[in-house]
């Protein structure tokens, strides 16, 4: 499948809603603009097309996408990890795949993919957005991230090789704060058949396909909220309820450790008494109204525009904007024992168990 | 010249002494003596010995000393990060060298040279100890630090590659500190040619000379400051002067930003009100008493036991100590514009222009 521009538009939108907060991929959309613009074409290829001894090498920004606001890439760099880890493996890699299909990171790849005419692989190693490396079904499923490449504006890289995943994302965290706060890897290295056993599937044409039903059901004056519930449905992240509605009253954001992170409080539309209060690392970790609560981690928690449904990120939430919040179940594979003790709550150092939006609604 | 075992003692004196306050060798010297005892031998061989197109891979421990005191090297660190670098070179190392004569980076690339086998060149690149990479004569006369290997005692490794030396210090500096605060370097690979143009020659050899005079004028009853005064005249490090006396009586040492940072303040024995202040970063950086400079980088300011001239480290130096303070010109070499630049005053952020020792005492 080839990207339109229309599709691009799309899938960022959607992307920002499965990002569940974290990182506009307006920026990258840009840069996939550009590139196409110039005459690349963005190829999107499924798991199944990608022989099973091929090489994949997904390509990533990280960091605070507070910082990516003001501090732009000059473009290149993703591309750049991605030829130091192939000039390490001694290997080309046969397509690109994007370590989280929400928020900036669905673009990058697609900015690499396009510049290298490399293939990008639809499937992620999150099903959504999250804040460190070691929370992909890559790592819960046995594959060692590194060695993997990060890069800055000026081309300086770190070829990072570590004994287990977590030391991974604390020395690349290390890195990228002071490469400024914002840098682009090359991770998870990995052949075909890996990437089918291992990552998520069809999640960029799943960001896709949201985006193009918000945009719809604008377009076609429908309510977007009941839009996005009805199509959830068809997908393996089948229950979506809309949590809360009211007001930005109060937003505590902190460029810190790497990442974003803050609490935003939102006063109800129906009763001023009653607030909601999310809490962020890069990505909403939780809801609570009245210290209780009403989604946790991993599942989605997507705050957008009352109106329009349009993706309101972490970043860019402010007092005053009128919001209603959505949350999402993910797939059962996301909720087991495994997955959980890497994603769940207590990964977030956030008490209580993960219940499902399912048991909360 | 093999080294032999009170060598190594004497090389390990002198070279805390040329350390100016950075860096116990004795737990390089452990790890010497250990690998001698083994069988391996230490071969120190002069700058002329090496071929212009041999290849030589310096080493080094990088962090804080008082990080050093509580977390032992495993022993294999440096020897992972020398051969990380030639597997990213493609090319063996002929010969290991130290980055910095002073401190326990006299001693790592002896361990790395007994342990494979390797001759150890008597050079350096600092011709004391300096606390961080670009402060280095290699950096002065134009030798790219990087690509540079850090490892720790996981053998996670990064292999860093950056435009310049500084931005080098300031990432390798971010991975120690996520290290825990001291790892193991191999940086500034460099061609015999090269190193002959940029080293500070036979600064092992100077390290030894200095730690056996101290040891012999012990041994024959002769004053050792007196001889240690007499010994420098014969040396590149020509004025050596006892600028202060007294006793240790406050300490404020600081483990940050991957450096052990303080001051200490000795109160005179002849004159209770007479203080002298030392400013430090890992190395001593200035010596003032009311406020007056009395030494400034680049000079040697060396703390000694007031009685036996034994060397006491800024992470070892505590209240209650019997103290001299001796000040050591540096060759002219160390104190040209560009070298000031690189290591002077204004480097470290302290006021005013450098005055050479002779004109202070």
């Amino acid at each position: 499948m080839k990207l339109t521009f229309q599709d691009l538009e799309d899938l960022a939108r959607g992307a920002a809603f499965l990002g569940t907060g974290g990182g506009d991929p307006y920026c990258g959309r840009l840069m996939v603009e550009q590139a196409m613009k110039e005459g690349c074409t963005v190829e999107i290829i499924d798991l199944d097309e990608v022989p099973d001894d091929a090489l994949i090498i997904p390509t990533a920004m990280m960091g605070a996408p507070t910082v990516l606001v003001e501090k732009l890439p000059r473009g290149d760099e993703a591309i750049l990890s991605l030829r130091r880890l192939e000039e390490h493996l001694g290997r080309q890699a046969f397509a690109t795949m994007p370590i989280e299909c929400g928020g900036i990171n669905s673009t990058i790849p697609l900015v690499v993919g396009a510049r290298l005419g490399l293939p990008v692989v639809d499937a992620d190693g999150m099903g959504r957005a999250f804040p460190e490396l070691q929370m992909e079904t890559f790592h819960i499923y046995g594959v060692p991230g590194t060695p993997m490449a990060i890069t800055n504006e000026y081309g300086d890289t770190a070829l990072v090789t570590t004994h287990d995943n977590y030391m991974m994302e604390w020395l690349a965290r290390g890195i990228t704060i002071r490469m400024g706060g914002a840098a682009y890897i090359a991770e998870y290295a990995m052949d075909g058949r890996t990437a089918k056993r291992t990552a998520v599937p069809r999640t960029l044409t799943l960001g896709l396909t949201i985006g193009r039903g918000i945009r719809l059901a604008r377009h076609q004056h429908r309510d977007p909220f009941q839009s996005l519930i009805e199509l959830l449905k068809t997908t393996p992240y089948k229950v979506g309820a809309v949590i809360f509605e009211g007001k930005v009253v109060d937003v505590l954001r902190q460029t810190t450790e790497g990442f974003a992170k803050g609490q935003a409080v939102i006063e109800s539309t129906a009763d001023h008494h009653e607030q909601m209060e999310l809490t962020f690392q890069n990505e909403h970790l939780v809801a609570r109204v009245r210290r209780e609560v009403k989604a946790i981690v991993p599942d989605l928690i997507c705050v957008l525009d009352a109106e329009t449904a349009e993706p309101i990120t972490t970043e860019a939430i402010k007092y005053g904007q009128r919001v209603k919040v959505m949350a999402v179940s993910v797939p059962e594979i996301m909720r087991t024992p495994e997955a959980l003790a890497v994603f769940g709550p207590k990964a977030f150092g956030l008490d209580g168990e993960f219940r499902p939006i399912e048991t909360l609604v």
